[in-house]
Formats: structure tokens, C-alpha cells, sequence
């Protein structure tokens, strides 16, 4: 039995999951795979926004109540660029600014996705491992009633409220998982894999479509636990139930459940839910 | 005889003549070409000194007590830098960032430098006409006791402290000068060229050194004329003064006068220097 755990997590929902692994796990037994399909280039600058999550989550010092970004965040950056006449819809702090304009850098510069975000995390003292899924760009297209949207355009611009038809991760077929990630998966000190309560299809489907990821899932002998996102009917953050009845699906956690049969050894849902 | 007037301005001491010259005459009636061979790129964003100073001086939200960016500016995006790792001699307001990142990302959309800084000084509210003097990248090189320097790695991450030997601005034979600065040269509404108290070979030279530039201002019908930036043996900003005795020259407004000889028409000078 080894004794490393592996989460897969996407943003806020599950940084929360990944911040209580980290008080019950040292923290070279968490290794974190966050989705990249995320990411985006807004006025030339990379933004990943799972990675600096659970990144700022795991530093202690994310913003709890607005649930993105920076605690003690100033907006000075944002303010001179309105008046410049620059996009204003996707807000960059003056502090996270630092991140995203090192990352931009250092990709140009030719690091991988994961020596920049190794490197950014010994900056910010984390002791644990956060991996991208991937070092090369996979990107959420979402199929909605306004025609299809990136997931940024979709999420943040749009604040989630087109229907969404269908979606689709543009480039993951042709996307290399990151090869630490997959050689955990075939490791023997492999304890557990932790599917964070993430938005299934947006989150975690990413992940599992990137090639060669599902079946690596199921062979690794380890356990695969996934946490249910949805609660009561309600997601605990975003916009998966309204996505599940949009594709109609039930919105529960036993849907959740049926989306990750064959994958997941077992499930952790609410109480709530114990009848479904 | 015209109305128009046409500045030739480095940084901050040709931004404080730029501002008088706004002071007497109509928005319309002044144009101010600014060097761009102090440019560079850092952190991946593009970033035009002396253009901005203008800018910002002209808009009237210059620091004037720094000398450069700003006023009431902010550095929260320096300290994250810094706590990341990343370079941090040469120092990025969170306001000023703003103008870094959105010209980065207008040049890489395919934007001219001349197309960037107009729609910049819209915004801004700025009547007056500022242009680069190309919009081809050139870029100063200081050959010194310590090595060949780039422009900015001599001026601000060593203070200029390093003895010059020699000097050249890389680019500049196949830059093309800014075609309204030449139409303009060429224009019958031209009533004057004002060099600026800029330093003669840091700021002005490149402007002169552009191809057909000099003879442009030798054959431009309107009058030339130089304002000293060397009072009493002194710069009034910068290293001129330094660089002067490092190339062996006389530091002082009558060596300034030989500097612009065959091409100034008359030259303003401190009463100071009157014996000269």
C-alpha cells in the first residue's frame, strides 16, 4: 500500500477538497492534477485559472469570500486599463498580475507549464506537488444557444448564462498527459485517487480525455474515490447542475455517480442524497 | 509660415519643455516625436519610456517628483513579483502596467507603435499629436567599461554608473521614420523644430540617425532650434554631462551647439553659459 493520493481537481470546489488533504496528508504524500482546459491567452498574458487556485489555496492566501483569485487584492491594473479603453469583463489584481505575467514570460521563454508552476510553487513555499494535466493547450469550447463560446467567454463574461447544447476540449486529443501524473498512476506507492467535487463535465472530463488517461485510471490499483460536486440537486459551487439539466440529465449526485461508473471505485456524496 | 510646431523629445526633460509648449500653443498646433530607441522589452511587455513620459506628462498624471511613471501610483505588483522570483530592477506600477500590457497586446495584434500610442493619448484625453520616431524597433547599445549594455541595463538596473566608450543604436539603418514626422517636415504649415533639452546622444541622436532624418531637418523650410540641455557644465536630468567627459568632450552648452552645428538654426541657452 503506498501512501501518496493523487487529486484531480478543477478550481475553487476542489482547491477546498485538495486545502483539506493537505492538513491530513505530509505534503509530499498530495500530488494535485489540475484541469488545464481553463486557460487562456486575455491581453497576451496566459491565465490559468485551476492552477493558480489551488496554487493560492494551498499558499493560504486566496481570496475565501470571493472565491477566485488573491486576499488583499487592489484593482489599480484594472481601473488604468478601463480608462485606457482595455477589456475590463475578466479582472487581473495587481498581485496576480505577478503570476500570470512571470508565467507568460517563462512560456516564452520555453519552461513547460509544469517547470513554471514547480517554479511558482517553491516561490510560494507549498510543499506539495501541483501538476497541469498537461503541458500543452487544451481549450473548453462550449456549444450554447449564443453559438459556441471559449470557456472564459462562457463562465466569466457570459457568467454562465447561455444554455449550454454541448461542449468539447479543443487539442486534448492531440495533448501528452503530464508525465509525472501518469507515471504516479503506475507507481506502487499510489494510495488513493481522489476525484475532486469538481464540475464533472467541465472540471474533471478534461482530465479523463486526455489520452490514455481514463484507461491509466483504471489500471492503477490504487482506488479511485470521487466526491460528489452536487448536493441536494444543487452544485456546491458553479454551474454544473444548471449544465445538467441544460444536457438533460438529472441534476443529482447519482448522475454524478453514472458519469464516473467504470472509472470510480467508489463515491462520497451527502447524507442528502443517501436515498438516490 | 506656418502654425505647427514639431518637438523632438527624449524622456523627462524634453516632457517638461513638451508641457510648456502645451501651455502657449493649441493642441492642434504641436507635435512632439518621441525616441524610441530606449524601448525594450521586459517580462515579455513592451515598454516605451520616453513615449510615456510624454504621455503621461501631457495627460497630467505624471509623478512629477519621481521624474518618471505615475502619480499616486502603486507597487503591489512589484512586491508579488518579487516574492515569485522575478526580476525586479526595473520597477512596474500597477497603473502603469496597464499601458505595458494592452500596447504589448495591440502590437501583437498587428497595431503600429504610432497606431498603439494614438489610441493610447485618446484615452488619455491628449490633444496634441505624439509619434514615435519609427515604428520599427530600435534599440540603443552602450558599449562601456563593463561590456556592451543594453539601453535600459545601463540607465536604470546600473544608474548609469558604468564609464561609456562608445554608442549605437541597433535597427536604426533600415527604421523607417514615422511617415507623418516627414510630411510633416515637408509641410508648408510647419512654423518651427524644437530639439528638446534632451541628452544629444541618447535621445536625440537616434531621432537624427533615422534614414533622411537629418537632411529632412536641413532642408525643412521652418527654423531648428536647440535648447541646451547642458547648464553650467551640468545635465539638467541624466547623464548627459557624465557621458560628455567620457568621450572626452567639454561638458557644456557651447559642445551642445557643436553637436547640433549644420542642422540648428539657433540655439537656446542658460545665461549662465552667455561667455560661451
Amino acid at each position: 500500500m503506498g501512501n501518496k493520493v493523487l487529486a484531480l481537481s478543477g478550481g475553487v470546489g476542489g482547491a477546498k477538497l485538495v486545502l483539506g488533504l493537505s492538513r491530513v496528508l505530509e505534503p509530499r504524500e498530495l500530488v494535485i492534477c489540475a484541469n488545464t482546459a481553463d486557460d487562456f491567452t486575455h491581453l497576451g498574458l496566459r491565465v490559468c485559472p485551476d492552477l493558480d487556485t489551488i496554487m493560492y489555496t494551498l499558499a493560504g492566501i486566496n481570496n475565501q469570500k470571493q472565491g477566485w483569485g488573491l486576499e488583499g487584492e487592489s484593482w489599480h491594473f484594472m481601473r488604468s486599463l478601463q480608462r485606457l479603453g482595455g477589456p475590463d469583463w475578466f479582472k487581473l489584481g495587481d498581485r496576480d498580475l505577478a503570476t500570470h505575467i512571470l508565467r507568460t514570460n517563462n512560456l516564452a521563454q520555453g519552461l513547460s507549464l509544469s517547470e513554471v508552476t514547480r517554479n511558482l510553487c517553491r516561490s510560494l513555499d507549498i510543499g506539495q506537488c501541483v501538476l497541469p494535466m498537461s503541458d500543452d493547450p487544451v481549450g473548453t469550447l462550449l456549444d450554447t444557444e449564443e453559438g459556441t463560446l471559449s470557456f472564459q467567454d462562457y463562465f466569466v463574461r457570459r457568467r454562465c448564462r447561455p444554455a449550454v447544447q454541448g461542449y468539447r476540449f479543443a487539442g486534448v486529443e492531440s495533448a501528452v498527459p503530464q508525465p509525472q501524473l501518469m507515471a504516479l498512476l503506475r507507481a506502487t506507492d499510489l494510495a488513493g485517487v481522489v476525484i475532486c467535487p469538481s464540475n464533472p463535465f467541465l472540471s474533471v472530463e478534461p482530465i479523463l480525455a486526455l489520452p490514455g488517461m481514463e484507461l491509466a485510471l483504471q489500471h492503477c490499483s490504487a482506488p479511485v474515490i470521487a466526491v460528489s460536486p452536487i448536493v441536494g440537486g444543487k452544485a456546491l459551487k458553479g454551474p454544473a447542475a444548471k449544465m445538467m439539466r441544460e444536457l438533460r440529465q438529472p441534476s443529482s449526485a447519482l448522475q454524478v455517480a453514472r458519469f464516473y461508473r467504470g472509472l470510480a471505485d467508489g463515491m462520497v456524496i451527502d447524507p442528502a442524497d443517501a436515498s438516490e
